[in-house]
């Protein structure tokens, strides 16, 4: 018998503290990270997920927390810069020793993806209210797994290319965006024992995360990015006796 | 007529200053950097290489030094702590922005070689003066071209597997060491519009920067890594007008 | 409740019938698919395992067969020309179409592999019953598991590099000889829908698919490699109709 | 003083020896073969171009061309089962031993390219004269060079993903088609000493090969791609002696 899947969804909050985009808190009555949690427990009912802010003490992610985390879903915008480096350094270690990490739309700028990446992550953006259309381009792809190809997000802040992030080791979705721009919206990278996806739909000005498609593309990014049989633990240096003469 | 290829050879120069291990002054007189800037020229007679060191204003990495610059090529050991993080962002955004990085040997766990690959950069080692015989993988790589296969390195310190990087998109050699380990000892990847090559022969107890093969690699390496054509620039965040009605 | 795994064993059976080496037949009463099949049975126990030979009508692969197949296992190298074109067809559709494959040893010839992978898939070997350390380079790996970093081989035939394969999507294990050669002794490659892995250890004239690491890593690969969640057909040509304006 | 660069452009010839589309003999008055050709000519003045089409003696391509050609540039559509597999495995064995190779559009379907990548290389298709947006994703590779991001082509057949090939080695151009789709529509593969890139822009239809941007794009890819140092030959089998004790 397999242990329950454990998940925490970490949201900076700020928007919908702030309420702005002014309305947020209509279509995200219980935040961002409310409505992300509640999508992945439609697809993973058996799953122990909690939500963590970046007003919670240690923004929430303390060690246990962390520890007891086999997939952290990373939302921010307004206040990366607020995220302290210490517990960068916290969420690095983990990924690195084997926890799964998904980094939602804008947090293509936080501290713990350019850390991970080692580029700028920088892109075109346009927030136009556009039509998003998300092409799988790997339907062999347990992501992938029961999502339309393709599917529409009518209304969607624009990112386009080039998208500045070290070569994916896997593609699986490009978007279109009815201006006209195309994005790498859902790519994978390994590092050390973790497993890390990006996937650029959500954005705090649409409802992007009540979307069905959506909810199950970061449902399928938790299973894929869980490793609960890894020691979580980074790996180290270490220094062998010989053993052959050769 | 193309302008002659700008090469930085970067040294912390602290085993050599402080004469340890004990001996190093003879076999590297002019110090690592010295040897490699030595070894380069052999190969690459028009460029035009400068060295600098730790102790250096700002290391000798100033940003006109970088802007200058279109390979780098660093050696740390001893002192990685002590490279200014400011310095370490310099070389990262000139990475980014084009300039090509060689990493050897102990480099590995330098700042900024951790900050491009996002991982840990560990790995097994043991200092026993063991033989190293260097394998290519990649014969039609341009790092390994005129490079002998194998080719041997009678006394090298150890490294092994698993060495915690990024996945390298190309990988062109793999060492045995005596002992029985083996290593991916040397490796490139893309970040941003720069190249880095990763190259483990190298340590401060054995002269191997004189070695005719290492330099004939590090020569290839540097060649390979240059991309004086590219506007000097790390990709940045744009804000289009939309284009087409979609 | 999910089905049991569904393994297709498939050994060309030529030295076991020619008693070739003499003596095979001690280590290997029930051919290498049987031993391949016994150290399958023994990690996977719930899975449904068969054996096919070259000399079964059409290899005993049929469309029925493969069908019915999550992984097959490919074992050849006396007789790869005798492998008919029709069913090598089949496999590599089936393969595109999402069944997994192993690759063993000499395998590397078979007409498959080369056909998946479009290079000569040439090495160096030398057969003087030389020890094998396998190392793991990606210790997260989920064919890793289990594995002891290294194990041992005490005899095998020799692999040696430059091993002439379209570049791995994923290096996992890579092995050094005692006569100082080393290899990438086991990696993966995505063709269609379907995951390929190559695992060298494994040759005729040394009883390894006895070894009980050599077993595991069997094991895990097939677990790996097994997509019983796709629909088994290859992607297709299609011709859509235009849905929007652009 | 280097050689000139060595450049065959393949076309099977056959829309335009049969006026089919009617009309193409108007845009393309040397055929296609000949657009490309002098496409090539502007941009690498000091190349030596040659073209060859199917119905010349063994298509043109026989072991003499190939061994004076450093890549070679492939365009077919309604004729690929007339290539003769002799000829094919020609190529596959000059790519393999170093030659540079371009596929152009249609020839996805070509038995040279599904011979290298192993897949279908299937995708979705409509000819309706869209317009095709190339973005560049990758800007800093050289193939990229002096390519305006985007560029646009007013009138092309419509190709769409999911592209059947195995996962690109780098990804430079994804193209956006007005009906909506997107493509994966520059990519590079290794293969053996040899490089390949595919380039989907160039349909029969359309006079896409006299487009400014295409012509730049297809230079920059010939240079890419030649390989003039190398020894051409495929990697074969060795069986080396001992050389180390272990």
């Amino acid at each position: 018998m397999s242990s329950p899947l454990r998940v925490t969804v970490w949201n900076e909050n700020v928007h919908e503290t702030n309420d702005h985009p002014r309305g947020i808190r209509g279509y995200y009555p219980d935040g961002m990270h409310g409505a992300i949690a509640a999508g992945l427990a439609e697809h993973l009912p058996d799953a122990r997920i909690r939500t963590a802010v970046l007003s919670d003490p240690e923004h929430g992610l303390t060690d246990d927390v962390l520890a007891d985390t086999d997939v952290l879903t990373w939302w921010g915008h307004a206040a990366h810069g607020d995220v302290a480096d210490e517990v960068v350094d916290r969420v690095q270690r983990h990924v690195l020793g084997g926890m799964g990490l998904l980094v939602l739309h804008s947090g293509h700028f936080s501290k713990v993806f350019k850390r991970l990446l080692g580029t700028t992550c920088s892109l075109a953006w346009r927030n136009d209210g556009e039509r998003e259309v998300v092409w799988t381009v790997d339907p062999a792809h347990p992501i992938a797994e029961g999502v339309p190809n393709p599917f529409v997000i009518e209304r969607q802040e624009m990112y386009g290319e080039p998208f500045d992030v070290a070569p994916p080791d896997e593609l699986v979705f490009v978007s279109w965006f009815a201006g006209g721009e195309v994005f790498r919206s859902g790519a994978t990278w390994r590092r050390g024992k973790g497993r890390v996806f990006y996937f650029s739909p959500g954005d705090e000005s649409y409802p992007v995360y009540h979307h069905p498609d959506v909810r199950r593309v970061l449902a399928n990014g938790v299973r894929w990015a869980a490793r609960p049989e890894l020691v979580r633990e980074p790996l180290g240096v270490t220094n062998p006796a010989r053993r052959w003469a050769g």
